[in-house]
């Protein structure tokens, strides 16, 4: 460092010069991202990060855009949802993630002390993960050219040779099996938006799955066909996604998805599926049908699996359609999404 | 793929729908960024893709988020800007440049026809730096949330073991090369915003510079301390940052500084500092003073390195002050740039 003073007061805003490249920037990058995400990759200080390579498996590359508005949210922020969104999309492939890069969009103006509170969310988000964020670019728009903070994230993981999760992978006779109660994250924004409250507070589930993944990799590994995360356009969208993959169908038990009451009741409320709400601390995983029952019992012992089920099964189906025997037993089919109900999710 | 008619007619715009998870987000990826990106490890088809890890050295990973303004300037685009920009940043490792991930922040109403030029751009620029685009991610934000698109891309690359560049490594008495003249792309976006016309149009030298990298690298590998792009900031800010993180000083002449006739023109039209402006297809080299003049003779005969030009040699100086020899014979001492001159540049 030369002598100069910082020029990162944390009660200032962001402006144009902390994007143009020069010492304004490199001191935004010392007051803000260097302390709230310290590791020895970052520590480098050059345009890119010099790694070991993992040994034993393939690479696992990501990427996700984080857009979200709010910025914070009940249970979470924009820093902790870019870094697990790139994780889980990693997870998902049965992944151990190891290294992040984050590229930071801010609009001129943006309050230093909301973008540290945001780094600091993304560290420890990332410590929680297991992975390090190992390299980054800051970039400024003028006032009016963006909304707040845009964060992509990309990730790097490896896993293990024979080991091939692939949307393709589902087979007539398979478990779908959910790891937990769906659309909090969903529910939780449209209650940040709207003002809504419930008499029990609801957080989104904002979370890396990655350590309940490795448990489920180690406890039935061969037996999983593939995983993915119910984001945006929520199960419906993960379902229907899967069945085209694999060109497939699934059949669906709706009394066994789990959801809690304040999700039921804003659903209700507000004319919204469960089922198109988006999650970010969620998994689905396919399984072959002999392993589903133990999966679930590992899955159960784990904070992120507490309320893991096996909500249905895979059924040879040349349409590809997802159905569901709903809680009248009638049946209906899941279809995607035709419109946005909830931009900017996530 | 279903039967339906892909909504992807490219005369349309981009709407929220298009980055709500749901068959829209499917179709647009299936009409624009597959065919324009096509490799087989985004045709997995996945939220992740899987990747042979590449042996013999270290991983390197970089992120660049392009938000460059206009979207369409003399000599490229914010596609090809996005792929070079990482693919540089893994370049200065030493690294062959391998997978990139590409993050889209498109701005509802945006015309999926420029969508499509731009992912047109990013494929041949991809192609012409010998790398893939891997995995991808889509977002979509209400209109005046965002300037049309920003795109974030990272990259992967592998350096062999042994070949450690960084910006700490710059010795007294090594030498400093330029690969060619200065400030094209920040000129050429001027021109572009100021509506300028030269006699000769000058076109921003956006490229890839891997494959100078790679003759580099083969021929004085052990004899390169460390190279860096000067994008933002220019060659003034690299310097800086350089002499920073190297504790050492440098002395350049300026009448060794290549400069097209069109930038010196701008430059006095402009009042602008011509060491300050973006470049997009140049690199700077600190080299052991006895590989340098063999090392200009390998550059000078590839094309991005036509004009390569030692420049400069670094001094002790404990100020770590970067003074340069003025064609006038003066000297002067050449600092960061204060403010930011042009903004979204890259």
């Amino acid at each position: 460092m030369t002598t100069e003073t910082p020029a990162g007061s944390l009660e200032g805003r962001v402006e144009l010069i902390h994007g143009a490249g020069g010492r304004a920037m490199a001191e935004l990058i010392a007051a803000i991202f260097a302390p709230a995400l310290a590791n020895p990759y970052l520590a480098q200080g050059n345009d890119q990060a010099s790694l070991p390579i993992p040994s034993g498996g393939r690479l696992v590359m990501s990427t996700d855009g984080a857009v979200v508005s709010p910025l914070f949210f009940p249970g979470g922020d924009i820093g902790a949802l870019a870094v697990n969104g790139t994780v889980n999309d990693l997870a998902m492939a049965g992944a151990k993630p190891l290294y992040l890069s984050a590229s930071f969009i801010i609009e001129e103006g943006f309050p230093l002390a909301d973008l540290d509170r945001i780094a600091r969310s993304m560290g420890a988000a990332a410590q929680a993960a297991g992975v390090v964020v190992v390299t980054g670019d800051t970039k400024v728009v003028e006032r009016g050219k963006a909304d707040g903070l845009f964060i992509a994230t990309a990730g790097i993981g490896v896993v293990p040779f024979g080991i091939i999760l692939s949307g393709d992978q589902a087979q007539p006779g398979d478990r779908v099996i959910l790891s937990g109660s769906l659309g909090d994250h969903g529910v939780a924004i449209l209650s940040q938006r709207e003002n809504l409250t419930f008499a029990t507070p609801l957080l989104s589930d904002c979370a890396a799955v990655s350590p309940l993944v490795a448990k489920m990799m180690a406890a039935a590994g061969p037996a999983i066909r593939l995983m993915r995360d119910p984001t945006r356009g929520g199960l419906a969208a993960t379902l229907n996604e899967l069945a085209r993959q694999s060109g497939i169908g699934m059949s669906l038990e709706e009394t066994a998805i789990p959801l809690k009451p304040a999700v039921t009741a804003a659903c209700e409320l507000l004319g919204l599926d469960p089922l198109t709400l988006a999650n970010e601390g969620k998994l689905v995983a396919i399984v072959a049908p002999e392993a589903a029952e133990s999966l679930i019992e590992t899955m159960r012992a784990h904070p992120l699996g507490a309320e893991a089920a096996v909500i249905g099964t895979v059924v040879a189906d040349e349409r590809q359609l997802v159905r569901m025997r709903t809680a009248l037993g009638g049946e209906r089919i899941v279809d995607w999404l035709a419109g946005d109900q909830l931009p900017r999710i996530c």
